[in-house]
Parts: structure tokens; sequence; C-alpha cells
């Protein structure tokens, strides 16, 4: 048969220079010493390889997949923020998988009219559905170079490894976190929350937990957050095996903050039962309202309580770097542990969290395992740290890069000024509901969330849930905005979270106005 | 104040065609009804963007950034695997966070002279250090439409949330499971299994474990696997409060697979015992040797023993697509739950896993939560499925369409035949060894890892590990071939791992021949 692996492969066909140099290098540290003596294999197939045939063909696409992303990030604004799909798109994705090739460009061409044609919104100036960032060019270049690069951040001594460990540092540092915590760059908030969780856990048991499990413990732990604690945290304390109960839900004051004289309360009772207080969580910046718990006076109370203090920073832990709001999240730097989302208010495209924890040690002590296969070495790839000893993964991508670029590029003091303006924009948002009845701001805003509704005269809570429902479904379906709505304290309303650097205030005033028209619209039917 | 908010705002500089008419449609369904009457503020800074003021500079940068890769990949084996990082590289990541920005252009020149030029190694041909694929160059150009898409994988009505679950769905038909079956795509495999292990623990423990958590038990549930399994299970057990106690590793027989009479012999004693048998992890090619235990035999046993089935196919699911080797995995389209890794065998870019349960119900219940901010909608943005309750994260990036891309591109034939290739290729590998004294094969290769080592006569093992060590270290310093290490049975070994599409027989003839030549000079000192 062909001897076709001998073969050496077709050339890139970019333009830079040949490191001839570079070549001769490798061809003397690699001579083929003694391979003619080896056996040589006569029933190998192939070999075949996922590289292309011929590499100027995937450059020229590639290049029309720049000038493609560049048109549909620069004119955003232009398209409607979400629309439905049409039936065939959803056909398409319920095709089998292909047994056979499909050339790259009739696949970037699906992805193009398919794809890239019906998204979630988020990058859009007035998408404030839910909780998201908006992504940014430069991340996006970001998480290719990272896959043209492939390392792994499992650890080993190599580039990523370190800009990983360093936008890990930059997190800390931006939170007043000391210099000697740890971190771990994560899917997103419910992982790191789940990663601060279990190194609570673990401390506060009283015994060897990870050896031992739950059941060795003579007194359930109790863990406290606030009734708008986010769902990831009941899901955290289910996964770790203490069960919903113990997480214990604390009432709330008139700003939706932890009531703290409840929570000693609360702390207090349990005691009295025989039950163990471990961990108090505090929100910086909750889902439905954007409220701050007192990180301060929870501070206080874990030192007094000997409790772990967890920061849900999710939302807000950032704000520690917005030079007129940093002051709503102080107390967040006497934490023990942290959780945050650089893909929020960092805008780093989707996926990338990050849990910090203030002892590197007890950090440690949760999740390295050393196994045969994974030892370390004074030299060699394996010479630097291994880094799923601090999470749950044991491979882990270069999301790193991406946050690492867009800092870079925007320095970290205009990522405050954004945080600063959309807190700002979100002031304006209110003062433009509080000034046009029939529109009820249900909660002052905190931060960046505002909770409203639409509420002519006269009508029951049913009605007007199904009102504003209808508003909420008309607005995304003109395409005009990205509204979610949510419950609070038993009033349904709409709910505009600005976690968007393209927003500008007169996509508010817009939005403002459609409501009131769609309002009109949807209640005379 | 100047109105700068008011302004347009710059025009993205690609080619494609402005699309007037949907600019007239935009602002025909968006006019500002009422925005005249609307109270504009007069205090708002900026707004500032993350937006380039100028696109057609980012364009031109994102231009070079493709030539540059298609250099980066194309001529990756010209290079070598690895290198060491000198000390100015190693200082610039240890800078702390810049407050002021820096051209995007230098900003990139810093990661292609300090992050690219220090990689991990494993897009390399000669890279079979640990277990990991190689990458591919759709699936960056995946990473990056993902990325510029920005859609949030939490769920939601929107084509990424389609290609997510077609990728799923994909995966089940791959290893047999029914169509009824869920899944949903990780970081990898070790968020995999304990996504699996989770499902087990919750849905074998006899009560509402989520609610009451572990205590409740009245009988301790043990998880039971083959000494060779992967140490993220221990981290899983030790996660989900079970305790690394409630994992019970079996011997393993002649060819590593658990030895099925022990693992009979071990859930009687555990039931006379007071306690649980809950859950069978079954492995498809261990991390040490790439052994596979007889899948179809576990679950018999999981059915008559009333156990969980999980399968660890991280490293061996895939088998199942290739023609001439899929033999060796039968049985685990019996599972209950499978954990496997796209980032291996299919080279998506780092990273992406998958896990997958059979029963659709039950892994919904396991993670599940309902609150009041993420109500599903009978149309709009949150019609679509929630994808977060199939898992522990609720943001989700779009990591399927780097998979969905290549898996497109090629057919799923061939990375089915790519997969026979690296299994034929550990073959020779295992050959050449045999037929090259000194070196020793320490176990038959079973699928694609092969460990021996050089074995002059005459040394102690202690003697033979230190040379053997630094035979590795030497390969990866002179940038040959990237091997790691590892211990079976107490003999210290090289282990080559061929999860490599870009790897070729000359690539192991090489290997085979320096680690002679290192051996002679590494012994002779």
């Amino acid at each position: 048969m062909p001897r076709r692996w001998n073969c050496r492969g077709p050339r890139p066909a970019s333009s830079s220079q040949p490191s001839r140099e570079r070549e001769r290098e490798m061809e003397a540290r690699s001579p083929h010493r003694s391979a003619e003596t080896l056996t040589q294999p006569e029933v190998l197939a192939g070999p075949e390889t996922l590289d292309p045939p011929d590499w100027s063909f995937v450059a020229a696409l590639a290049h029309r997949i720049v000038d493609d992303a560049v048109d549909h990030v620069g004119r955003v604004r232009e398209r409607p923020v979400w629309r439905p799909m049409p039936e065939t798109v959803d056909a398409l994705f319920r095709a089998p998988v292909p047994d056979r090739p499909t050339p790259v460009e009739d696949v970037y061409r699906l992805v193009k009219d398919a794809v890239l044609a019906y998204p979630m919104g988020n990058i859009h100036p007035r998408f404030w559905s839910w909780y998201m960032g908006s992504g940014n060019f430069t991340g996006a270049l970001g998480d290719f170079l990272a896959a043209i690069q492939g390392s792994n951040l499992g650890g080993g001594s190599h580039a990523a490894a370190l800009v990983d460990q360093q936008v890990v540092g930059w997190l800390r540092d931006m939170i007043g976190f000391p210099e000697t915590a740890s971190g771990t760059l994560v899917s997103g908030g419910s992982v790191a929350n789940l990663i601060g969780l279990t190194v609570a856990r673990n401390v506060k048991a009283g015994l060897d937990l990870r050896e031992e499990g739950v059941a060795a413990l003579n007194q359930p732990l109790r863990v406290y957050a606030s009734d708008q604690v986010h769902s990831c945290h009941r899901k955290a304390v289910e996964t770790l095996g203490l069960g919903n109960r113990a997480l214990r839900r604390i009432r709330t004051d008139s700003r939706y903050r932890i009531d703290v004289a409840a929570l000693r309360a609360a702390i207090g009772e349990d005691r009295t039962a025989g039950m163990r207080p471990a961990c108090v969580i505090g929100t910086a910046g909750t889902v439905n309202s954007g409220a701050v718990d007192d990180l301060s006076a929870l501070a206080e109370i874990a030192v007094e309580e000997d409790l772990w203090f967890h920061v849900d920073g999710c939302i807000g832990a950032l704000i520690s770097i917005a030079p007129q709001n940093a002051w709503r999240v102080k107390g967040i730097e006497r934490a023990d542990s942290v959780a945050l989302d650089p893909h929020k208010w960092l805008h780093a495209p989707f996926e990338v969290g990050c849990a910090l924890v203030r002892d590197r040690t007890k950090h440690r002590e949760t999740f390295a395992v050393s196994p045969e296969f994974l030892q370390g070495m004074p030299r060699g790839i394996a010479s630097g740290q291994w880094l799923h000893e601090f999470g749950f993964q044991t491979s882990r991508g270069f999301g790193a890069l991406k946050v690492w670029m867009a800092l870079m590029e925007h320095g970290v003091a205009k990522f405050g000024r954004l945080i600063d303006q959309n807190i700002a924009q979100a002031a304006l948002l209110a003062n433009l509901v509080r000034s046009h009845p029939p529109l009820e701001l249900i909660a002052e805003p905190e931060i960046n969330i505002v909770c409203f509704r639409y509420v002519p005269e006269g009508l029951s809570e049913e009605r007007l849930k199904e009102i504003n429902v209808e508003i909420m479904l008309r607005l995304q379906e003109t395409g005009v905005a990205a509204l979610s709505d949510t419950t609070i304290r038993g009033k349904h309303c709409l709910r505009a979270a600005i976690c968007n650097h393209r927003t500008r205030p007169e996509d508010l005033t817009l939005l403002i106005s459609e409501v009131l028209h769609l309002g009109r619209e949807v209640s005379q039917t």
C-alpha cells in the first residue's frame, strides 16, 4: 500500500515567513536516528487527519467569517433583539448526525443563516432579560485564540496557566481579597457558589468530611441566606448532601436585604435545637431586584458566630471597581469565599465565572487529589501548578484569555465606569417609570435592576399579570426590547436588568414609550 | 453637556450590504412614540461602550489574527511540542491589572509572543501526555462564532439552544442510548461524572434526598468502581457528601479490568454489613492503561443487584463509533448514565464534556428548580426548554457549536476511523517497544494508551524511575515529544496516550529512537 503517511502534508497558505531556522533546529534535534531499523506497519490505514487538505481555502473562509462577525456585532443595534424561529430552522436542528462530510463553507453558511440569525439576544443594546453580560469583540477573538492554542488549564507549566492565574489574581484584587487568597475560573456563578459552599462545608464539619461524609456529622450543618437567594444555592446544598432543609432562608427588609436581627435570632434558635450553624451567604445583588445585603454586618456576625462567610457576588461583586458605587458592596473583602461572574459585568462572552477563597490551604484541601498519573515534576510540562486542585474540573479550557485581553485593552477603570453607567441608567429608568403613570415602580432600584409594571386602574392582580406578560412577549416578538418578569412579594412585574455596555438612554426612553403603547393596546383587548 | 449618547455610533466597516429593508422595518416598529415627552437625564456620563470607535481597525486586526492562526496550526509540526518559559514571560503574567487602556494590537502582540508561543502542546502531533484531544481549526472558528453570537445556553427559544440539544442527541445516538434519554454539555468529564453520580445518589436513596440530605439515609450508600477508577470519582463522592469511604475500589484482573467476581462478593459483604449498594461505575478506558471494564457483565450485575450503572466513558465511550473497535465498549448502551468528552476523541478545543442519562425524568428531577424569575412562557424568548434543569450551571456557553461544526464538516464516520487509527497506532507503538530492548512493555495496550519503560539490566526500581523520568523530561525539554508517566502495580513507566489526529507512524518511530538514545545517554551518567 502507498506510504501516504510518510508525506509531509500540506503547507499553510498564510503570509508569514516560514522559519527555516526553526525547521533546521527541529531537524537537528530530532534525527530519525534509528528509524530505518524500526518495523514499519503494513496494515495501518490512512492516516487521516482533521486538518484541511488546503489551508488557503480555510484561511479564505476564516477571513469571510471575520468580516461577517464584524458586521454582526457592529450592526447589532439595527436588528431586532430577538425573533421567533421558523419551523424550517427548528427542523434543521433535529436532523441526525451526518455520516458523510459537508464542505466547511456550507457548514458555515448554515451557522450564519440558521444560528447567528436567531440569537438569545443578549449582545443587543436593548436586551435586559434575566441577567447577562453583552459580550465584546475582543473577547470573541480571545476565545478563538484560546481554541487555536488549545491548551488545557488542568495545570502544568505553560503560558495559559499563568494567564489563568493572573486573571484570578486580578479579580481577587478587584474585590480587595488578600494576595494569599486562591481562586479558580469556572463555568459560571452557580459552580463558583458551589465551590465556596463545598469549602465551607468541609471546613466547618469538625471532622474529615471528605473521608467520612455528611452522615458522620453529629450535628446537622445549617447555611443561612436571605429569602432572595439565587436558586443555585438550593442546588448547592442539595448537591453537597446537606439537603435543601439545611438552607435556612431569612426574611428580608423593605429593601430586600437580609434582616440581620432575624438572622441572629435564627442562628440562636438553631444552636438551641442542636444544629451547627456553619455558613452565612451574603448576596451582593439579588437576581430579583439587585438588593445588596449589608455585607459588613454579615462579616461581623460570621466572626461572632464562627460561621463561614460566603458572598454570592455574581451580579454585584465587581461593583467594587465602580468609583461611584463601590461603597454598596463594602464588606465583601471580609468574606471567606466569593463567587463572581466575568461573563456579567466584565462582558466576557459566555462562559466564565470565578470562585475566590481567602484561605488557599483550605481551598486546596477541599479539592486536591494526587493520583499517580498526575504527579508534579521539577522540570518539564508538569512543573507548573496543578490547577485542578481548586475545583471540580480536571481538564479546563482557557476562558481566562478573553477576560485578560479585554481588561488589557480597556483597563479596569473603564469597566468600573461602565458599571457606574449601568447603575445610573437604572436610576434613569426608575425615574421614567415614576413619571409615567400608569407605570408603577415595584422596587426602588438598588443597583441596575428595575422592577415595574403597567397598572391601569381597577384591575385584579391576575389581570395585571396577564397584561404585563403580554407586554413582555410583544416587546420580545417585535424585537424592540427583551425584558423578563418576576414576582416580588406577590406582585408580578416586568424586570429590566441593565448589564449592558451598549445600552444608551435613548433605549430606555424607547422602552418606556413602547411599554405605554403596548399597555394601552393590550389592556383594551 | 453634549448629548454624545444620542449619536448613532460608528458603522462597521465590513463588506456586506446594509439591510435598508431591515432598518426601515425596525424604525417602523420602534418609533419614538412619546420619547420627546420623556424626561432626559442631564447627569448621565458617557455613555461609554466596549465597542471599538473604529470597526475597520478591529477588522484588520482580526484578519491578521486569522492569518497567524492558520500559520500556527498549519505549521505546528515544525515547532517543538513544548518549551520552557523564560523568566521575562513569567514576569509579564505577574503584573497587576492595568488601570489604563492598551491598544488592542499591542494586546494581541503580547498574546502572540508570550501566550501562543508557550503552549501546553496538545495540538502537536507528538503530544501524548495525560489524555487530551488535539483540537481542530473548524472548532476554533466555532468558539469564535459562539462568542460573537453570545447566546446563553441556560435555556430559551433560540438557535443555539437547539444546536446544543442536537449535539447532545448526536452523542446519545453514538453510544446507542434511546431517544428518550437526556443529556447536557458540561465543562468536561469530571463534571459529567459528577452529574451521573448525583442522579444515581438521589434515585437510589429511597427518600427525598434533595430535601433531607445524606444524613437522613438509614443505610450508607455504596458506590463501586475498579481500583483504576479516575480520581474525579473520589471528588464526586466527597462532593456529594457520601465520603470517600463510600467509594469501594474493586481489584482488577491482569488486564486492569474490574474483577467481576470480586465485585459480586463486595456487594454481598456490604449488604450483610447493613449498607446499601447503590451504584456501579464501569470505566470505558482507564486513564492509566486504557483498560475497558466488561460493561455487559456490569450491566447484568446492576440489574440483578438493583444498582445504578454509570459508565465513565471520558476516554473510551466514543469507541462506539469506531468500526473496528466498537465491540470493546459493548454494553455501554445499557448504562443508566454515561460521561463522555468531545474534547478528547472528537478533538473539540477545550472545553466540552457531556453527561447522558437514560431516564430523562430522573435526570431533571435531580436538578430542576423553578424560581420565580425563571418561569417558562408559551411564546417569546422563554418559550424554549430550560436547559439549566439538567446540571449545575445556570448560565452556560455555546460549546456545542464547535462540536456541531466539526461533525457536520467531517461526518461522524471519519471520527470513527480516526479512533481506529489511534488504536492501531498504539498497537504499532507497542510492537516497536517489544522489538526494541531494553524497552519493556508494562501493559499490553487495550486501546490507545501504551505504558512502557527503558530498562537496562541490573538496576533498582528506584534507579529505573530516575532514568525514565529523566527521559520524559528531556523529551519534553528538547521539544521532540510529550509523554507523561504513571505507576502501574508498583512499576513506574512512561505513558503515551495517542488521542491525536495529527500523529503519524513516523512520529512513533521517532519516539522510539529518541527514547533509546536518551535512555543510553541518561543511564550512562
